[in-house]
């Protein structure tokens, strides 16, 4: 069994090793990639997920898991052995069902998609991004087609993130979450003058809100000898196995509380992936267990942490001192108050989040009607 | 013939599209990455590579550039289809002789090394180094005797860099630049007091130098829309295609002259690197035709153009203005005579450079003694 297992190790490494080389490229495109390399980069990501879909679909790859599932069929089914190659196999499965072509294809839009989507933001102008949505949709659509569901085109698509989840059980878990959430947020609604965060708002010094930033997650224990921060169009974490996981932020000259937040919130997120077992490294194993999982980690920090009472006994004091003295005047139940008040919003739409996140919160109302072709792109309301 | 090249052409691409994403790898190793990600680079950065070669090497490319190669036996030499052939061909011939493991092993050492030489410069201890460089120069030798050479073994590295040079040219050229320059030296060390330059040193504000830097080299027409600048230990131009030449550089908070000239040194690379014919994108022409006319662009640059009166007529009022008050009292012709003032000084050896840079100029000299064995590298003046 030995001799199978370091032969699969070898492989996997080698396909870890191109999935981690197309994040950093990714991470390179949505950071300090000059716009004109936009197209070279596009080749670049196509080739390496291309070779990793072959190198992870070839016939030697699923022969040996064969082979091992029986090697492995009497152990522990948490044993690292009996989980690299149960993991393997639930990864591969599904790669198998996806031809070549198509995760070329798609790999290619994914990277136009998401510069059209900066330059749309950037000029306030949809038109810019809406054939790139529309490809990406029926890329999706394609995707899912392929991958074959029993009930809903979005299982398909949904098993990526949430392990044999299905659309009707979120749909369900959802629908309980509406009827709770929509009368409290009409009441909180009508009372959008009971808590003053108007103090928030103003001048804060960009370099000093970075500052700050990185010294409150260091001391949640961002690790930065296996970590960074870099600022982006809209922040985002990243990982490219546990010893480079890299976070990313937006600043706002005028206000305080964005920045402050998504950079606790990616923290959070960056904390999970920095936790994961460096002996799983370049394995499939080295994987969040799902979206929703991570996600929890990043909110359990920005609001059940970061908006605590006993977070901003420590922090507060700080934070005062950094933009002293705009923040002199108000006391410390007026700050918790105010990072605490709950306004209506709107939700984002990034480039190649149709394909892959939007199945959280509302998200998922949002991707389920496009794919399901129950909404024309061209009348979103953006 | 057209179905073949295609073939081919998309066989290179790919093999370009990895060797690129390497050379991406490679430059956010030397700007970004954080220090304990050095193993993991290692690990993408090998596998990059070692793919990279197999698909060069595999016997389909070179049952197809022989049968291209009598296809195109009687187009122009110059032609695209009869230069793509012979450069190739060329190119793949070396990589035959490399066992895979080799350029696994180099690739590997490479990553580690340069990791190594950067802690032992900001430490300033060459012992940390040390192993790292033992370890480059028997991996030199080993490539070298792989390759294969005639009379020296350097032939064979230099090979790479200036195709079909010997080192024993090499060697009469530099005797005969030698006999020139020794006494011009020394006569130029007797009289050291003879130009003052001592308002180049003193503090110039970093970010200063660094927004004027960017100014110059946009006006010789580097451009940034494929083309970044970032700081490094040590500045260098690296390009992953003409869409994307990036170079770096390093400011000193009381010396002006470094920075200056080293961006435009770098700058005088990628104009070279941006002009290269977009037609020739991810093939193996789409390179520089040798290393030393790519020094030559970028000393053309450094020497010829920026040390010029005719570039300071126009620059020295804006660098002036920059620097107020401090070269207020600095004529024209007094700066024009200092940044050219000549002193001997000590020359870098860097990680990856052993096996690759060292033969420009004086480091030709100690690359050669280092892989004869001439000199122990323990014993090295550092």
């Amino acid at each position: 069994m030995n001799d199978k297992l370091e032969e699969l190790k070898t492989r996997l490494g080698e396909i870890a090793d191109l999935t981690n080389a197309a994040a950093i490229l990714s991470w390179d495109q949505q950071t300090y990639m000059p716009p004109g390399a936009t197209e070279a980069r596009a080749a670049q990501l196509t080739t390496l997920r291309k070779l990793a879909h072959e190198r992870l679909v070839a016939d030697e790859v699923g022969r040996l898991l064969d082979e091992l599932a029986s090697d492995t069929a009497d152990l522990d089914r948490d044993s690292y052995e009996a989980s690299l190659v149960r993991v393997t196999r639930r990864v591969r499965d599904r790669q198998v069902k996806l031809p070549t072509d198509l995760v070329a294809r798609l790999s290619r839009a994914q990277a136009l998609g998401r510069h059209a989507w900066e330059k749309a933001r950037a000029a306030s102008d949809f038109s810019i991004f809406l054939p790139h949505l529309e490809e990406l949709v029926d890329l999706a659509r394609e995707t899912a087609e392929a991958l074959g569901y029993e009930e809903r085109m979005y299982d398909a698509l949904l098993d990526r993130f949430e392990p044999e989840m299905k659309t009707s059980q979120v749909e369900a878990l959802f629908a309980e979450l509406k009827a709770g959430l929509v009368p409290l947020v009409q009441a909180i609604a009508e009372r959008q003058d009971a808590v003053d965060d108007s103090f928030l708002t103003g001048e804060f010094d960009v370099d000093r809100q970075w500052e700050l930033g990185l010294e409150i997650v260091k001391k949640m224990g961002y690790d930065l000898n296996h970590g960074r921060q870099d600022r982006t169009a809209h922040p985002f974490t990243i990982s490219f196995t546990p010893a480079d996981v890299r976070i990313t932020t937006r600043l706002y000259p005028d206000q305080l509380k964005p920045a402050l937040f998504a950079t606790i919130h990616e923290a959070g997120h960056a904390l999970y992936e920095q936790g994961i077992d460096r002996a799983l490294d370049r394995t499939p194993l080295s994987d969040s267990a799902s979206l929703a999982v991570h996600e929890s980690q990043s909110r359990m920090w920005e609001n059940v942490v970061g908006r605590s009472r006993g977070f901003w006994t420590y922090w507060l004091p700080r934070l005062r001192q950094t933009f002293a003295p705009r923040l002199d005047g108000v006391s410390d139940e007026a700050f918790y108050r105010a990072i605490n008040r709950v306004r209506p919003s709107y939700i984002r739409v990034e480039a190649d989040e149709v394909t892959y996140n939007l199945h959280i919160f509302l998200r998922f109302e949002i991707e389920n009607l496009m794919l399901e072709g129950k909404v024309r792109l061209a009348d979103l309301p953006v």
